[in-house]
């Protein structure tokens, strides 16, 4: 990839709309938009001030394309800090394709995936961890992941790791500048400042560690096994789920052809539903191959709904005790797993038969899914699964997982540097801990970078970001 | 529809893209978009020029929920005439209705279907014959379905109705005022003058309503039937017309499931192929059932290929027969019909089977998908079949149903104002025609509409438009 070419995208989503938008970016974007358009007013674009919109004609020759408005924006004054030319044109592919071929004819060439963004990057418009959250922000479809994303977008936790980055770039400097002076036996590099930062970072490092976990599950969802055989109304479950918010219903196919996940914000936070089958009322099937399967979908999940129709329970003390044993397996194999024993279907269930069942099997959650009654709770009882503390708090969370891997390696280096001033390590040696620690952070941030990084990073936008 | 409300709406495709922007139009855009933005300058947005941008955040109260850029347009400087501010924002599908629904709780309504055109209509921007274009500039998939439109949007022959209304207006008031004198006898109107107008617009009018025809099939594409037994080549032959112009080819399902429709754009005028099945070599089997299907496509058709497998004809007298008897069948139903007659694989034939056939059956084109030879001699061959020379001379073309429908109710009129003129009808009776052809003329550049026209017109644009 040259950064000097001009480069040319649609910036809005492929398909027919009212309008959409073209973006042209670097040293000759002007020279190419002045060349096919003219402004209705007679003003030249390239004379024009930054900021400032300009109604006129696409034309190819004498043919017009389209009337378009074109925004003009100077370097450094703009999203990559080169010279950028945005023309909002009329939203038809035919019309989308040609604007995009003129450029191409006039000197632009198409931009790559990401690639506006990736020179925003370069320019110094944002560091990386910044740039990453762009992709983030544009995937994010519920309050929690956009606001993660936001977050980050906005400096995160980058700016709290440049900051400890410099800090500790001092001490390796002064350190390494002891080692000119190794005959001499000065310490530049006052050590008790030096363990306090350590300690900072280590701590820092931790807890940013920590939130990785939390990160994930905010940015992609909850997941949550639904156990229990077909028509025990894990449908309809959803469906009342939904009502609740008016939220977002997708299918997902799973990676299996088997397993669809419905996605269901609720409260701000995403919930992959795993619909698993397979569970059945007699024992002897419960290792069977389709069991297998429901526990691998368990195994996956954060949070098991264990649903069971209560119609099928009542006054059959037989039918009750099989259940137990399966939530006694459940809860043998899984005993850090929430575990949510939900019998639906109550509305068909007299008073007697409802009060045998809650005495018979412990935490036990009444579900009508077709009267509404316990959804509520039921929604609360899976918010109440995340700890979204931290979110609302505004701390810092971790959810990229390039982040995470470079912050364990940090950690590690640090953790050495650590051992090294506890035994007393000679300042040659410690310096090359720390030097390691400091490219950790840089990777991070993007002071360290090299094209493979960047490429992977990119290639994961979409064209026209 | 309360035009003085401010409207707002997603302006390009639905859908995650890099960017996406949200128009707001009306009296109180600019204090609704002041409200919910603040720009990063810590300028005052009221305060700003018109077309101009600024970059700054989305806020819902504290929460940021975008960087964005706010473009200003002040009216009557804008697309609809109103103040105008247009939010381009990251291209998420949940910052897009954070967004809209954040300006609705602000005081702005969601706007209907193409109601920002309408408003530019009914604030003057353009006529109604205009907007009508941006609908059709928004769908155009070839160059020549999108140069009509431009041409209509540009103006178009509404400018040329427009002045044939003033000057017929004339003239009817003045006959008009003709009536106030009658015991005098006066003739403020030149009967002369009168006539050579009257002549004019009836030339006009004809031609207009002659161009239809063209019009459609440009605006629609040139449907294509392609008759011939399976496997004779049709799908390859097709590749074969696409591979030389790298263009659009989709899947449209026709009208009955068992139809197909491959759309291919040709010199930049859309072909939609036909395909039919069903003319089987054996001539009692010419009137079954599947024949019908096969008229019926070719009854739709503008231009039939019949296309067959040479290496079937080859050398075997008696199939080359049938398949005469086939094309005269065809060329009797419909003899105004272009007919193409191709004989396909080619090149699995020797030279002296390729002279047999060619001297046996007469107009045959030779053609190999396969090797590419004879594609370019067919392209040229469908494109003469359309009269594209009134496109290439920007004569004015007339596309939509509704324009033609009210051409020719004015012509009507004006061929009975003609009448009057030769029958010497007097100027009371002639005043009522000419009335009636002003209506017309009035309909088509919406100088005489109403909430149900403009309700039929405008329900067929997007939301956003």
């Amino acid at each position: 990839m040259k950064h000097n070419e001009t480069i040319v995208a649609l910036a809005t989503p492929a398909g027919a709309g009212a309008i959409a938008v073209i973006r042209l970016s670097g040293e000759k974007a002007i020279e190419i938009a002045s060349e096919i358009f003219t402004s209705v007013s007679g003003k030249v674009l390239r004379e024009q001030k930054t900021h400032t919109v300009h109604l006129g004609h696409v034309k190819d020759g004498e043919r017009v394309i389209d009337e378009v408005l074109a925004t003009l924006f100077k370097n450094p004054n703009s999203y990559t800090g080169e010279d950028v030319v945005e023309f909002s044109c009329h939203g038809s592919n035919y019309i989308q394709q040609e604007i995009i071929q003129l450029c191409l004819r006039k000197g632009a060439r198409m931009a790559q995936a990401g690639e506006f963004t990736l020179r925003a990057f370069l320019n110094g418009k944002m560091d990386l961890s910044q740039a990453e959250a762009v992709a983030d922000l544009i995937a994010s479809d519920s309050e929690a992941s956009h606001q993660l994303a936001m977050n980050q977008m906005r400096g995160g936790f980058s700016s709290e790791i440049k900051k400890l980055r410099e800090e500790l770039l001092n001490f390796a400097s002064l350190i390494e500048l002891e080692l000119d002076f190794a005959e001499e036996d000065v310490e530049f590099a006052n050590r008790d400042e030096f363990q306090k930062l350590i300690t900072r970072i280590t701590h820092v490092l931790k807890s940013l560690i920590d939130s990785f976990a939390t990160g994930n599950v905010l940015k992609n969802g909850i997941p949550v096994a639904i156990v229990g055989e077909p028509n025990v109304g894990k449908s309809t479950l959803l469906n009342a789920l939904l009502n609740e918010e008016r939220a977002i219903v997708s299918d997902i196919a799973g990676t299996t052809r088997d397993t669809i996940e419905d996605e269901i914000v609720m409260g701000g936070i995403g919930f992959r539903f795993i619909d698993t089958a397979g569970i059945r009322k007699t024992t002897d099937t419960i290792e069977g191959l389709g069991i297998k399967k429901t526990f691998e979908k368990m195994e996956q999940a954060q949070v098991v709904v264990f649903l069971v129709d209560s119609t099928q329970l009542a006054a059959d003390s037989e039918a009750i005790d099989t259940f137990k044993v399966e939530i006694e397996k459940i809860k043998n194999k899984y005993p850090q797993k929430p575990l949510v024993i939900i019998a639906n279907k109550i509305d068909q269930l007299t008073s007697n038969e409802i009060s045998l069942l809650t005495s018979s099997i412990s935490n036990l959650s009444l579900l009508s899914a077709k009267t509404g009654q316990g959804v509520e709770e039921l929604k609360e009882k899976l918010l109440n699964f995340v700890n979204t503390g931290a979110l609302r708090n505004n701390e810092t969370i971790v959810t990229n997982t390039r982040h995470y891997d470079a912050l364990l390696k940090a950690l590690e280096e640090i953790l050495k540097v650590q051992e090294g001033l506890d035994s007393g390590l000679s300042g040659d040696l410690l310096a090359i801990d720390i030097r390691q620690a400091l490219y950790y952070f840089g990777e991070i941030t993007g002071e360290i970078s090299n094209d493979e990084l960047l490429g992977n990073i990119f290639a994961n936008f979409c064209i026209g970001k």
